[in-house]
């Protein structure tokens, strides 16, 4: 009997505990859903600066915007953490050409330069193009000199019979990041790479390269996957057409640059520290509203609804924005190096970084014995859509961090739409919904509020 | 040792059939994901047919087009089902203005007749208007006498800190329906109703009222969400301010319409029936992309995809486009008339009309018994990230089905969005994501290949 009155008060009190925090999650719910900033927040960001990539003026601006904002919103501490990022400039807009004699056609596609990639001759370069499907083929008409001289055309696509677009991305980025020297080894002059995307559409996708330091550096761009079937349709009728592509962007020396950070202070472990963040560069052709300014203003939007509401965490939470994940991690490098230094304790780190889309979970990257302490919240989760913690994969910003042992958790939204605009001129502002960007925030600080009240 | 040799038996047979299925369904997602109609079949609907309510030419004209689009499919049996539908006709736009001689003011507003009201007089009517948040305000303003001669402004808002904005509706939406037959009671001559979103946007969503047979009728309207909070500004400031409204839509008489069926017949139990289906008509101010276009060409790409991969279901399986759900449900209520009079027993009816968003699960009108078989099959729907089988609310063509005992099922999208679409002129075939619509057929798919394998 004794046993079972004791069990009762077990049962009892977590009971309480889970109603008392079904309570609490509840308030910030209505909190974030009638109260929430984060879609203004968005709004000014994407259409006050705009696309900011690293070491421009719009990324100051950022830097600038978000540290008082969260001033604003009243934070405890809110300061920058100076790293140093690439500077790389897209100048003036691409030209490419398709130019078959045999067609007596010229036509102009839609390409855009890769991030990091070096510029053509200023009078753009002319040359036959040769269509590649795998490593294997350019290997073997590599080493056949079929190669030289000419333009090498990755049009391998995404394979849209994955459920999940980002395995389709996982599987076909790889020809963006080393195509260009994959290429130059074969003294290829140029790469043309079909858009990361499994839309056909007009919008070429930008996105960052490697160049291997041993090779000689040759111009690469994105191509749009409507003008990638085209090219590949007019090659078949006509292989010797020659391909003109023009871009004048350029690579200037580093620049100095921030990561944004508010912190409210944990009231019974401050020592203990739980990030969230996003990343505040984007590519500059379009806003970065879904990439990745929703992760942005998410990340501010928990911390806002903690305050608003007068919970007061028993562990520090802190906002990150970090800088420069497009195209160097610089800004996540740097916290995680500082982080190192500093005596506090991260417990945990959560990147919102897939889109500002509806959620349906978290990624988690740490061991079986936190990933269930995680699932034993899942009871709460589950009331707002909030299902999945199965899988692996983030954020970048925070890999450095989890490298030094910290647990990681990355938000996952629906992740049907977000190739659709991913790098390209049409992720603005218009393509988010309230909602759904509100829901994100509040599935972040659902599991921030619990993680704060019962460590990890 | 034989016990559990036999266990192993039963385990293994068990795996296999799970195995089987899970390749199956594995293969049915390639079909729909690479092969699917179900996209450019909408883009059709939209763009070359558009808004199809009830009795009107593009109601036939989208009879015909799914027939005809369910030959060419090569369905086993495709036919109609003739139903008298109301035929109600919205006529010239309509307008309405804010008149305050206190800010010297004229504002156009932007309003839309509810389906079904009456017109007002042809020259419009211009009338005070009282706002009313509660029916306990409509009754005591009524008893007293204030509302007399005067317009009913409805503006009671949807409550966003409903996590699902299907249940913001529910609370909502009583205004629309029982609105005018409430302020005609005392005497009202006309009401206006908020808008059915939780956003605040320009668009007036339409839907359908109900005239209390006993109560005189009174012109209806919709205004949009933007507009009545700025008459609600401008009555706080001028409540004397007149509202000027002109409608002249009408009712005539009932039409001959059809429900489109198309059925592949069941190789081993053929008289044992699933259908899946959506309704063809719309409302007439937008293409009817998400409500409920995208229902209908999900339903015909199930039976689609089972036909192309040469799927033999074992029992028979039937797309069904229900007619006049907007405003009357008579295709649905033919539909399980006739079923009821067939010897074929119907074992599950399952409807998509909540929009072609991804899919999270299926809400499920059924006893306990069959509803724990369907979550048996969970470990099979989750790669698709289908997991909730939990919530209730079908979909309304079925419901007399459901009155019938069949068991009902209900595709449930992602909610988020809904409410921004939802019977307006931005619910249009660009609002509709390929992928995401998709996903909702293989969900269907899914569900209808598991019940037509094992019954239910």
């Amino acid at each position: 009997m004794r046993f079972i009155a004791a069990l009762l008060i077990i049962i009892s009190l977590s009971l309480n505990a889970q109603n008392k925090d079904s309570i609490t999650i509840k308030n910030i719910s209505n909190e974030i859903l009638m109260n929430g900033k984060c879609y203004s927040d968005l709004e000014f960001l994407c259409k006050k600066i705009g696309g900011r990539i690293s070491g421009s003026p719009q990324a100051a601006a950022a830097v600038e915007y978000t540290f008082q904002l969260m001033k604003k919103y009243g934070f405890d501490t809110v300061y920058l953490q100076e790293c140093m990022v690439p500077k790389w400039v897209r100048g003036e807009k691409e030209s490419a050409k398709i130019i078959s004699t045999k067609t007596y056609n010229e036509v102009e596609v839609s390409v855009c330069a890769i991030g990091g990639s070096v510029a053509t001759h200023e009078n753009g370069l002319n040359a036959e193009i040769v269509e590649i499907k795998s490593w294997d083929e350019l290997h073997k008409k590599g080493k056949a000199g079929e190669l030289k001289g000419k333009i090498v055309f990755y049009n391998r696509a995404f394979d849209n019979t994955f459920v999940m677009p980002f395995d389709a991305y996982g599987k076909a980025v790889d020809q963006r990041v080393r195509g260009a020297s994959e290429a130059a080894k074969y003294d290829a002059i140029a790469c043309v790479v079909r858009s990361m995307t499994g839309s056909i559409d007009k919008f070429p996708h930008t996105g960052t390269l490697h160049y291997d330091p041993q090779i000689k550096k040759i111009p690469a761009c994105a191509i749009s996957t409507y003008d990638a079937e085209l090219l590949s349709k007019t090659l078949a009728f006509d292989p010797a057409l020659k391909f003109y592509l023009k871009m004048n962007c350029i690579t200037l020396p580093d620049v100095k640059s921030y990561n944004v950070i508010g912190e409210i202070r944990g009231s019974e472990f401050p020592d203990e520290i739980i990030v969230v963040g996003g990343h505040l560069d984007s590519w500059d052709n379009g806003e970065g509203a879904h990439d990745d300014g929703a992760g942005c203003v998410q990340s501010i939007e928990v911390l806002r609804a903690f305050k608003a509401l007068g919970i007061k965490p028993k562990r520090t939470i802190r906002a990150v924005m970090y800088m420069n994940e497009e195209n160097g991690g610089k800004g996540g490098d740097k916290y995680a190096e500082e982080a190192i230094k500093e005596k506090k304790k991260h417990i945990l780190a959560i990147e919102s970084d897939a889109g500002g889309f509806s959620p349906r979970g978290f990624a988690t990257d740490m061991n079986e014995e936190k990933k269930n302490k995680i699932i034993s919240w899942k009871p709460l989760f589950l009331p707002y859509g909030i299902y999945d913690f199965e899988r692996k994969g983030s954020g970048s910003d925070i890999q450095e961090l989890g490298k030094a042992g910290v647990p990681l958790a990355g938000l996952r939204p629906d992740p049907q739409r977000y190739f659709v605009y991913h790098h390209t001129e049409i992720d603005t502002f218009d393509k988010i919904n309230e909602r759904e960007l509100k829901m994100g925030a509040l599935a972040m600080a659902i599991l921030v509020y619990l993680a704060s009240e019962y460590g990890l």
